[in-house]
Order: C-alpha cells, then sequence, then structure tokens
C-alpha cells in the first residue's frame, strides 16, 4: 500500500470537519434570516415566538460546535491547524450566541423593532453570515481561494458598517429627549446588534488566516 | 534505578498543582459563602464590612493563581495538558474576580440586596462553586470520573438556571415603572451575577475536557 | 560558513519584531498625549477634532499589528516564543482600541469632559503608556532587565490606581441626585477608561512573563 492510499485512508475522518462546518453555516443561515424575519413582523405574538425560535437553533449549534471539539480530540490528521479549527468553531458559536442574546434583549426588555437603526443593521448581520456561509462553503475544495478572500473582505466591510451604525444610533440616542429606560434598551440592543458583526469578522479572520497558510 | 523510579523524582513536582488547585477551591468556596452571607446581613455596616473582606481573599487567589503560572513555567511533567492547567487557573480566578466585581457593586452603587433575584443568583453560585470545589478535589486521583463527570453536569444545570433567572429578572425590571437608576444598578449586579455562573461552567468544562482526554 | 554565521543570516527577520512593537508603543504613546490634550481642551470643535485623529492612529496600528501576525507566520526563528510575541501585539492592540472606543464615547454621546475623575484616569494612562513603551524598547537588547521590572511594576500599580477611581467614581455618579442619562454616559466612559489600565496591565503581564523566560 502506497503513501497515498494511506494517507487516503484518513481522509473520511479528516473530511468530517468540513461537513460539521457545513451544518453550522447553515444553521447560522437560518438563525440571520429567522432574525431577519422577526424584526418585522407586525403581528407580536408571532414575533416572540419566531425569537423563540432562535433558543434552539442555538442549542443545534451548540451540540455541532461540540462534535467538532471532539472530533478535534480524536482525530490525528486534521485539513488545516488544530488551533485555527478550534478557533473558527469558536467563533461561529459566537456568531450564534450573540443573535440569540439580542433575540433575548428583544423579549426581555420587549423592545419594539420597526426602528431603521435595527433594519439596517439586519442587514448588515444577514449579509456578513451570507458571506461567510459561501466562504465556509469553498474551504471544502479549496480551489477558489479568491472567492473565499472576497468574501473576508466584505464581511470586514460589514463589520465597518455595523461600526458607523453604531455610532449613527448612539448620537442619535444621547441628542435625543428620549425616556432613560428606552434609552437603556435601544442602547443594549444596539451594542448586542454591533457584536454579532464583530464575531462575523473574527470568523473571516480566522479563515483568511487559514488560506493564507494554504496558499 | 529504573524507568518508574525515575518517574517518582518527577511525582512531587508534578503533584503541586493539585494542591494548588485546591487551594483556589477552598479559597472559593470561602468567597461564595462569605457572599452569601453578606447579602442577608440585616446590619449594614456588617454587611459592608463582610464585603470588602472578599477583596484580601481575591487577592490571596490572585497569588495562588500566580504560581499556577509560575510552576507550570518551571515544571517540565504535568498532571494533565499543560494549556489545560493554564485554561483551569484562569477559570477559577475569573470567579473570584466576578464575585469580587459583585461585591463591589453593591458597596459602590449602594444596592439594597434584600430581593428574591438576588436571594436566588447567590443559592446558585453557592451550589456551583460547591460542585467545583468536589471536581477539583477528585482530580488528585482520578479514581471517580463518574462523580466528576456528575459535578459538572450539575454546574451545567445551574449555569442555565443562572440564564432563566436573568431573563425574568430583565423581565421584572423593564415591565415595572422602576426608577432608571435604580434599574441600573440592578441589571449591573445580575449581570454580573449571572457572569459568575457562567465562569463556574468555563471552569468545569475545562474540567470535563480533562477527564475526556483521560479516559 | 559555521553555525554563528548562519544564525546571523536569521537575524534580521528576527530583529523585526523589536522594530515593529516600537512602532506600536510610538503609536500608543501618540495616542495617550493627543487623548490627553483632547481632554483639556476648551475649544469644543478642536476638542472634536483631536479625538477623531485618533481613528487614524487606530488604524495605523491596526496595520502594524497585522504585520506582527503576518512575520510570525513567515518567521521560523523569533526573538521570544511564538504565543508571546501573538499575545504582547494582541494585548498593545487592545490598548489603541479601548483609547479610541473612548474618544468615540465622547463624541457620539457628547460627553463634557473637564471633570476630575476624567482627568485623573487621563494621567494613569499616560504613565502607564510610557512605562509600557519603556519596557518595550528595553526588549531589544535585555540588558536591563530591571527596568523592565520596573516598568511592569508601574503599570500594575497604575491599574490598581484606576481601580480605585472607578470606584470612587461609581460612589460618586450613584450618591448624586445625577440626570439617568448623564450617569449612563460618565459610567460608560469611566468604565471604558479603566479598561484601557487593565488592558497596559495585560501588557506588562506579556513582558513579564517574557523576561521570565529569558532570565
Amino acid at each position: 500500500m502506497g503513501f497515498t492510499s494511506i494517507i487516503k485512508l484518513f481522509m473520511p475522518k479528516d473530511r468530517v470537519f468540513y461537513t460539521l462546518f457545513e451544518e453550522v453555516a447553515v444553521i447560522l443561515t437560518e438563525m440571520a434570516n429567522i432574525f431577519s424575519q422577526a424584526i418585522t413582523e407586525a403581528d407580536e405574538s408571532k414575533r416572540i415566538s419566531l425569537l423563540k425560535s432562535l433558543e434552539d437553533l442555538e442549542h443545534k449549534n451548540d451540540d455541532v460546535t461540540h462534535r467538532i471539539y471532539v472530533e478535534l480530540g480524536k482525530n490525528f490528521i486534521t485539513p488545516f491547524d488544530r488551533e485555527d479549527i478550534h478557533s473558527l468553531a469558536t467563533s461561529l458559536d459566537d456568531i450564534a450566541d450573540y443573535i440569540w442574546g439580542a433575540a433575548k434583549k428583544i423579549t426581555n426588555y420587549s423592545i419594539a423593532t420597526d426602528d431603521k437603526i435595527t433594519a439596517s443593521f439586519v442587514v448588515v448581520i444577514t449579509k456578513s453570515v451570507a458571506a461567510l456561509n459561501k466562504a465556509v462553503r469553498e474551504l471544502r475544495n479549496m480551489k477558489d481561494l479568491r472567492a473565499i478572500t472576497e468574501s473576508c473582505v466584505i464581511i470586514n466591510s460589514l463589520e465597518n458598517e455595523g461600526d458607523d451604525l453604531l455610532d449613527k444610533a448612539m448620537m442619535e440616542l444621547f441628542g435625543s429627549q428620549i425616556d432613560p429606560i428606552e434609552l437603556i434598551k435601544r442602547k443594549d440592543l444596539y451594542e448586542i446588534l454591533e457584536i454579532v458583526t464583530d464575531k462575523c469578522e473574527d470568523a473571516a479572520n480566522v479563515i483568511e488566516s487559514i488560506i493564507v497558510k494554504y496558499s
């Protein structure tokens, strides 16, 4: 049995990471879409039930993330650096946590979400998660490194948009005659939505460092 | 001199980690107990003096944590993975930091602590630290892996209780006609108490990953 | 070609890290000085333009930090542990991020900065960054380990001063009859200024652990 054949024996184990990361990317996409749908839903009980449905997806994502860690403990051969796999799993998991965290703030504080700032944040988050999904899918064959880089550049520029949105939101909030408790609610919500875009950028940075080593 | 004898020569150095982690676990247990005593103490000056006594314990814990890092730098042989020792020391130290942080918020903001939510959080924290203490003690002989796992499961479920408590607390605060500054005080306190339960879970996760590798 | 000559061939690459860390230290010193100048500037438009100038420095620092990571990926030989280089770059970058973060809060929330607490924080931060600058410069020749240790001790004690300042600030804020929105502004600003001192301490801790291994 030649060296290549021996390597191939290991391949199925190795490739499990791509499958798991793709599962995570699918869950994140679903979460971003449901979140987006929820904030424009006029019917309050439907809105709350959409937001609450994110909890199951967050748990599902925890499970897949946990499986990535377990596979990392078991597999001697990994498709890219062990620490990069760990960082990517952790940063993708953070995205799920913070989307669910934003949903909890909306329901716990009972925040109205029909404002422009929230809508703009959701557009940024949805685009960012879509670009991440694309980048994660390309990791499997590593044929189109340019497409991966492009997705990462998009995510970085969306994170800048998120920053600018937060600046604008804070200037509006503190420049208004808003009730203090309403200000606390909105400030908390906008801050956590901005963190979601940061976490997308963290994941994109890990992906970039993976392909830098690969190329 | 046989191989086993050589190994034994290293054992005393190796075992220092168990002793240090047990010292940390004792300090954390003492901190949780004093914190618990403080929040139900009716006499304000006694309450404040109990809370302030946590600072010395936090410093003491810093010292023991620092000794763990120093031993890690000196010892070639460690009882489990170096990075797991580092993570465990760091996550246990975070628990001490956040208990002391909660105590500081109570004294600096002068928050009344005779409410049900604070009492429930303290029960969760005390139980969680007790379970951690038990798990840390079992690490020394690794004879009862099931007991360690059970402690970790308990800590995970207490962290979920902490989450639910925070949700409930926020719904109550934002659903009430509370004064904004009082809301800020309570929100900050409950959030930091919930972080204590998160940090206990982080420590339990490190312990779980240690025993997974060991078994 | 002898072994020493071969080693020397690598030296220039190796020494790039000192140069890059010194660049970071210079940028941080400039940021601390501009921040310090801004908060006492009476003319509001000048004040805002000083604060906004910090963004360019923060971006410049991002670039240098990124170059450190890239060099780390390329260089087989590094002057000290790879993970220490990574941690030092990250913790120095955090200082830049949080100084810029504080500047953004001042402009976004439009906070008056002529109060004693802000002035005291700025003194602490400026001293701390100056001590860091000194410590980073000494890393290149490692001749005066005592001077490095002294700088780190100073930074640690400044971080304690920052803690005490925050305690005092919070007691004042919550003990006053301040307007809730004004309290939120000041609380946020003081908290982020205290984080700057924490991040300086984190960097000092990395430097200490580097020289412990070296000595």
